[in-house]
């Protein structure tokens, strides 16, 4: 490892840049594959490291050019300036705790999970907590796996970052720095706060996505009709459904008591309609979608 | 009215496309807008007149070049090859049987209505039945009116056409041709089967997203936080919030049994989900969305 990380100093940035520093991503998938690629492309990267549970992922991951190398755990972090870690969160957790006990105090540790409030809860009291940042990058698709990681990714979208004042002041320079060269805009909450937003933001939509799904499938006899009558509607409404039960069963129970608030909520919202429908009662139908129809004051 | 029109011909698409139709579109919106500038690129018409409700609309879609006219609905029928009605539902079924009553036994009307076993119904002891041509273009956006009229709409998306039995065979091919010309693909199906079809494949994802909007609308309290924070996933399943509950009521209303039948197995499938993170049964909660990834097999 190399000493361009100046802590503290105004200069962190350009020799960030200019030398690029190595790299190890935890996990090589959709989010860190997309982060590796965006690294070179930025001038962040001079050498990355990928650490993943299967050589098959390994293979692939170097085969597409995401990393340059594939090590085991503890040999990448000896080598590394920075690692990423982006695997499901309750890996993450026992993962970042190894991670933690190996780095010395110029390195940089950053997460990407969809959850927050766990993880910092359970490196709170780590020695070595300064040299961690929280962050949870609002991107990513239906899809995972190294053949999902894209150039281009995490553009125009949000990154959280919890916790900030436990983290070194340097480090989450570096961190911000390198979000927004990336094309991100940063929000600080506390981790608690991120869940509870995540849950409405993200999680719920993954679940009603999912539901859809076998409601269709569970229903419609015919899969020649859905196939054929499919249109963009039904497709944006169900294609989160494609997604990965791996990743999202423990976000789920992470966040387990935020999403079952707004999933009660969601249900309770549905029966709305369906009792509208139930009555007859066009007026409410229609008060029930106007309201909805607020929602365009918010996104585009 | 000229008679390009040779009923029962193989010369019947060639004068068409050569000399250009006069047409009506009944509603100037998203979709009869979008039918309009196809018509004209393609070539289908030389001259097309508008029939609205409101004087605004006629204005903004003589503006817009969707129309060359606007007209009262007897003189527009009187001038029209091709009469094309594109109106909420419920008001489809009363001007249709306006238009069927005006029409001779040279000119076509067709209608692009979300439902199809009404009006089918309404209609199916009319005189002029075999002048008229059921369709539904599985295409659409979540906007509304003149302004939501796009070149290159129905590209790629499947067209139903119902009852085509009960439609003159030369008037089907007409229709037909304009639908594939647009690059739609057909598909036939009698009216109870498209009306259930259609609760599976594009009523429902419109019912989830207005009432996911409105969960996040009643619980999230920081409005700012959805703005920021929301990505990709977020907009996908919520667009359709934004839709025209002036459109939608009429919809749910007529396809109101499908459409609760859907939407109890929907809540019910719902409620697996919230059963399987109250019992923090995580096996559960892989089962149920693995097999919602089912769906990959149908949706690209």
């Amino acid at each position: 490892m190399d000493n361009k990380i100046n802590i503290g100093s105004e200069a962190i940035i350009a020799p960030f840049r200019v030398g690029g520093m190595t790299i190890t991503i935890v996990g090589v998938g959709l989010i860190s594959g997309s982060f590796a690629l965006a690294m070179k492309q930025h001038g962040f990267a001079k050498h990355i490291i990928g650490v993943s549970r299967t050589k098959a992922s390994e293979r692939k991951a170097l085969e597409l050019g995401l990393i340059d190398e594939a090590l085991p755990l503890e040999e990448a972090i000896k080598k590394s300036d920075f690692i990423y870690v982006a695997i499901p969160v309750d890996a993450t957790i026992s993962m970042m705790r190894q991670i933690m006990d190996l780095v010395n105090d110029k390195q940089i540790v950053v997460d990407a999970g969809s959850t927050k409030y766990a993880l910092c809860d359970a490196l709170t009291n780590h020695p070595s907590r300064k040299r961690f940042v929280a962050s949870h990058p609002m991107w990513g698709t239906e899809y995972s796996g190294p053949e999902a990681a894209v150039t281009n990714a995490f553009t125009g979208r949000a990154c959280v970052i919890t916790e900030k004042e436990k983290s070194d002041a340097a480090a989450v320079e570096v961190v911000e720095n390198i979000y927004k060269t990336l094309g991100m805009h940063i929000i600080y909450m506390d981790a608690a706060a991120h869940d509870v937003h995540a849950a409405y933001i993200s999680h719920i939509s993954h679940i009603t996505s999912f539901a859809l799904a076998n409601t269709v499938l569970e229903k419609e006899k015919e899969e020649d009709a859905i196939f054929e009558l499919a249109g963009g509607g039904f497709e944006s409404t169900v294609r989160l459904a494609k997604s990965n039960p791996a990743m999202w069963a423990p976000i789920f129970m992470q966040n387990r008591e935020n999403v079952l608030d707004v999933l009660n909520e969601h249900i309770s919202q549905l029966r709305k309609f369906k009792s509208a429908l139930e009555k007859e009662n066009i007026e409410y139908l229609n008060e029930l979608m106007e309201n909805a129809n607020r929602i365009k004051r918010i996104i585009k």
